[in-house]
């Protein structure tokens, strides 16, 4: 049934069956019975055809689960993260195929440029962030080390670890490049292999785009896969072990959601439904403010990119009651001046097609609803004009304003025109602007426009629990901001209630989504070894000055990454702190603070004996008498971190450093990479004193001038 | 409808109806149709008699959003924490009241400490993280800062707000105390109104302790209901701002998931239900070694305590296929040496009775399906005596231990007798002993007794994200291991799959399960508006030296808690840094790193120019350039984080510093509270060269001795 696809090249044979792309090799039946035809959306020709009849969707699944596991797990996050990068460049120096295909989904060139790049742009910082942010192995450590025992014999903390199953991504069919990569991308990272169902409507882009990245050569064997069309009864074969991520309607959530394998079998579900996401001008941003022209803009650009067909679309506009007709003018205005229909292969177009005839019907259909419920077509509508775009051979429709006498009149709140379509309601205080948001029952996103921090205060308080994403629009980032609609890879994208209660993107958060958190409890030196990261009281090959110079062991900075090993130890001895240290000390710096130079204020203080070291005395100190000063291996103290004074020194006493190299991450594109070392400091009463950790950069192999 | 129940007295009058905690006030039905009788588990005397006939729990919801939601929002994270200690220390002057009710319930002293005082100690752990880890505020901030623009006029980050709504938690029978106070302690801090729902088995120690509780006084109006007896409606009234949190069965935590409000309007579920947890013996831990006797008394310890009725409870004991006999027998001998089943009352009694009749039932059904489907009882089991225990009046069960010759039998991976029972399974290599402990489909902890970390660390590689916890056992830690059975406060409980897909407690993750992590974007001024934490960018009341020295302004350390806002601003003027300084850092610190004292090291090294100042120099130098050194209300510098040297300084640079107030968080038990000081040092470029928050401690009020 497998066929060689060499003559379905993206672009030609309308007639070819869409092929899927299963178990490593492409897919598409033989003699299919049940079949989409896919239409341009602006002209109405065959683009191609779908069919998944006969799939065995356990193959793939299987698939994943064996091939794509063994073959990602053999990666680290950095590894991982950066064949992202490698696939990003090489998508991109293909963009223009992807820009071609789009063009028939009924999308505009501004438009490819969220879709396109905007999906390699996500790659691009998946991969940046990650290889900042986690370490370069497959484990990742979730918060501090607790303390369960008094001896510290018994710690506990948490790890996530990557799921074992398969990474089922559902997308929607208005974004077919994006939609998918930004769900691979966390997938991918985590070392879950993806198996990728897009919208049947816009398929053949994400085809195309799953091919360029397969004939790339760049994605480990099972790492990813393609349902080109119906699922058919994947879900059958998950479990607790899969995680499926759904974009799309309410109602086919509901429907994944209530199959048994999600409701018994612990499927890890989550969806990222369309919401009635609202758009609100504040008490502050009046007529004539840059907060009031910078909030017609984004309506005006929310109706109109992707002909309104995002999930993250302003749906209502809610607005101070008495500037109802001022807003609703100033969107009328902008968007006669602006938004031209059209075929999006002519270059003056400025607002293309919805994605299909279906589309267009089912934008009809919700406006007549919000009309019949006392929605007032303000400009657009039924009735209104495509201009020279054909809204018989396309699925075009004119961008629409309604305004609503009754705020609270449901349907506004929950009927949804997926389109170039806003609705305006009129407020008349904050809480009530707040309640309006929140009949949304849980939306993606909203945009908040003030300029008063408090009123942006009042506003989170309220509408924060109810929404995913909160954009705050104001004069000063007006231009900077990256808009509404936009979900960023930086940011959680998702929200609660209607929707969907699910989170995807948001950085690394993305990434642990894919995977399980799990509290592990034992001894520092069984933690250190499931973690690659030296617990404090864990074994430690330790050295010391006198070791150091008799030549008998090596300092750890004479150690490069190849030799260097967590747990190697430098302990120093003691060096006394005099008054005299703290006086110059005080002086040389001209840190004259009272704690060090006022015997009798540091003595009336709550927290000091009498006179103390400074705590940046004490560190530099340690540094001088932990390092190894010959040139070596060791680049750079590139930074600090957590320190904490927990014993005040005065003169008199003693400190003693102990140095462990804590963890060790080597750069995949560099000749170096950090190190990480777990620095304590004690007096002569073997209290402690200090501890941090010292982050440094160390060279793979001695640089030859260090030697 | 709703009586008086001063008659109500908990331990007295079996023939009452148990009553429910409505919307502030104690009610019980008037005429109810459907009653249940408790009776106690050794002596089956009437304990209680438990109805909500004609209870309204709309009138528990609205509540709970209502009053609940305002009373808890007039407090902050800590206000709260600190309430929690209140109510702990006062619960913890009335245990022994709660002792005596918990006897009726079968379990022994013993048993009452992981109830009672586990519950107690859950709240002052609460209470201690949350004024330790939490900000004295509303919001949490969850992550870092991210740059969405070049110029930093739009930035994001992702905050918790807390949920609008109710948190409802139905708890299991077995731990009538602990499983309130651990849910209820992260609602309560994170600011949610709590409804709880006890099973009906051994709700009358719950309402022991909800009476004490709320004749305490310290519990906000509406911040704890209690629903004694079915929860009936309770989920029809809920919706995507409220949370339910389920202890118990896996087939109730199906039903109550396929409720439409959680399958359609978004209701937060999760679920920790019982699970067939494991406990692997390694194939170091031979017999003879230290870790196989802890093994074995951690084995036993699980199948006693609470007579095995534990979620966490080892129902399956995975060790080497050549150590099952051995470890059979070892089993046998500590049970018969230590185990005396009896009625809690009595003396001697370690091991007492089950809950009631039917879970004797359910165990003996349970032990049944096992033997039928090819286990073989080693001990214990059907026809094995109960000693004096009289299992015919008490739910009194034989500690019982089964082999399976063939450990892949699915039942038992699948039936749980949740009972003082446990299979021993044996394994061919770790490979097999992971696959084993997986095929429980999801659990809340495995223990892995090991003393290797390679060992340790390739179990849990293979069986991390099949667990919830995984617990590491050997000679190190088993004294003072909390054990296998034990979730504590700090640590994550719940597990994938069969145990339910849940998380509970894990400190502060625990509180933010009752929170929405919203992103937000906009301006740092907005952003700082809206979290009360200073962000880089955001306008600032700035000073100068030269303010301060002719007295036109004051420095921010002379400014008392009282006085100090976030924002408040010293930028101090340009340092030279000089060769000598750098030479003489070097000598006095004895920091002689080659970066500072070597200049043709320095030159060759990639990251320098020549010589450079040590970082430590910098931030000490910072140090005297910040701070005003009279005595004052600034107490202490604890500590320095996230230290990053971005731009070398050499020998001819200067640097300067501005320090800003970012965040403020007063005690609420002491006279001062933390400060924490944005940090950014420049060059005479205005390159940034260093940025780190500095911490101190500043008083409520300028202090008598610095005046």
């Amino acid at each position: 049934m497998t066929v060689e696809t060499a003559e379905a090249t993206p672009g030609h044979a309308p007639e070819r069956i869409l092929p899927s792309f299963i178990a490593g090799d492409w897919w598409a039946p033989a003699n299919p019975q049940k079949i989409a035809e896919i239409h341009d959306a602006a002209t109405d020709a065959l683009v191609c055809r779908v069919s998944t009849d006969g799939l065995e969707t356990s193959r793939a699944v299987d698939y994943a689960r064996s091939v794509g596991q063994a073959a990602l797990g053999q990666l680290t996050f950095h590894q991982r993260a950066l064949r992202l990068k490698q696939l990003a460049l090489h998508l991109g120096e293909h963009k223009e195929l992807l820009y071609e295909l789009s063009d028939k989904t009924g999308a505009t060139r501004k438009d490819h440029l969220v879709d396109v790049d905007g999906g390699i742009g996500t790659l691009f910082a998946y991969s940046s962030k990650a290889r900042k942010e986690l370490p370069n192995s497959n484990v990742i450590i979730d918060g501090g080390v607790e303390q369960l025992s008094r001896d510290g014999s018994f710690i506990g903390e948490h790890i996530y670890t990557r799921l074992t199953g398969a990474a089922v991504q559902i997308n929607a069919f208005n974004f077919p490049v994006w939609g998918m990569l930004e769900k691979l991308a966390p997938s991918f990272i985590a070392g879950v292999p993806t198996i990728v169902k897009p919208a049947s409507q816009t398929a053949y882009v994400t085809e195309a785009c799953v091919r360029l990245m397969v004939e790339s050569g760049l994605l480990p064997e099972g790492s990813l896969q393609l349902i080109s069309g119906s699922a058919r009864d994947l879900l059958d074969h998950l479990d607790y072990r899969d995680h499926v991520a759904f974009t799309g309607s309410a109602a086919t959530a509901h429907m994944l959601r209530a199959h048994p394998n999600v409701q018994y079998e612990g499927v890890r579900f989550t969806a990222e439904t369309d919401s009635l996401n609202s758009a609100i001008l504040a008490p502050d941003a009046v007529p004539g403010t840059a907060e009031f022209e910078a909030f017609i803009k984004a309506v005006v650009q929310e109706m109109t990119v992707k002909a309104g067909q995002k999930c993250t679309a302003i749906r209502r506009t809610i607005v101070p009651s008495e500037h109802v007709d001022a807003v609703v003018d100033a969107l009328r205005q902008r968007v006669e001046a602006r938004a031209v229909l059209g075929d999006p292969r002519d270059a003056d177009t400025t607002v293309g097609a919805l994605a299909s005839k279906d589309q267009q019907a089912e934008v009809s259909q919700a406006v007549q609803r919000l009309v019949d419920a006392g929605g007032e077509v303000c400009f657009g509508g039924p009735d209104a004009s495509t201009g020279r775009a054909n809204a018989e051979t396309g699925a075009f429709y004119p961008v629409t304003t309604l305004k609503f006498s009754n705020a609270r009149t449901p349907e506004v709140h929950q009927v949804e025109a997926f389109g170039p379509v806003t609705s305006v309601l009129g407020y008349t205080d904050i809480d009530d602007a707040v309640a309006l948001a929140a009949l949304g029952g849980g939306s993606l996103v909203a945009t908040v426009c003030t300029h008063d921090p408090q009123t942006a205060a009042e506003f989170v308080r309220g509408i924060g629990s109810h929404h995913g994403r909160v954009h705050l629009l104001d004069r000063d980032d007006a231009k900077t901001s990256t808009g509404h609609g936009s979900p960023l890879p930086h940011l959680v994208h998702g929200g609660p209630g209607r929707a969907g209660g699910g989170e995807e993107l948001g950085g690394m958060r993305g990434v642990k989504h894919h995977m399980q958190r799990t509290a592990i409890q034992g001894t520092p030196d069984l933690l250190t070894g499931i973690t690659g990261v030296w617990h404090r009281g864990a074994t430690a090959q330790s050295v010391t000055p006198e070791a150091v110079a008799d030549g008998s062991a090596r300092h750890p900075f004479r150690k490069s990454l190849a030799e260097l090993r967590i747990g190697d130890q430098f302990v120093s001895g003691l060096r006394e702190v005099r008054l005299e240290d703290i006086d110059a000390f005080a002086q040389s710096t001209g840190d004259t603070f009272y704690a060090h130079t006022n015997e009798e204020a540091a003595t009336a203080n709550p927290f000091f004996p009498r006179r103390v070291a400074h705590g940046y005395l004490l560190v530099s100190w340690a540094a001088g008498l932990f390092v190894d000063p010959a040139p070596g291996p060791v680049l750079a103290n590139t930074g600090l971190e957590n320190l904490s004074f927990l014993t005040p020194v005065t003169y008199g006493d003693s400190i003693r450093v102990t140095l462990t190299a804590k963890q060790i991450t080597p750069r995949e594109t560099d000749d170096y990479g950090e190190v990480r070392w777990d620095t304590v400091l004690h007096n002569q009463h073997e209290e402690i004193v200090a501890t941090y950790d010292v982050l440094t950069r160390v060279a793979k192999r001695m640089p030859d001038w260090a030697q």
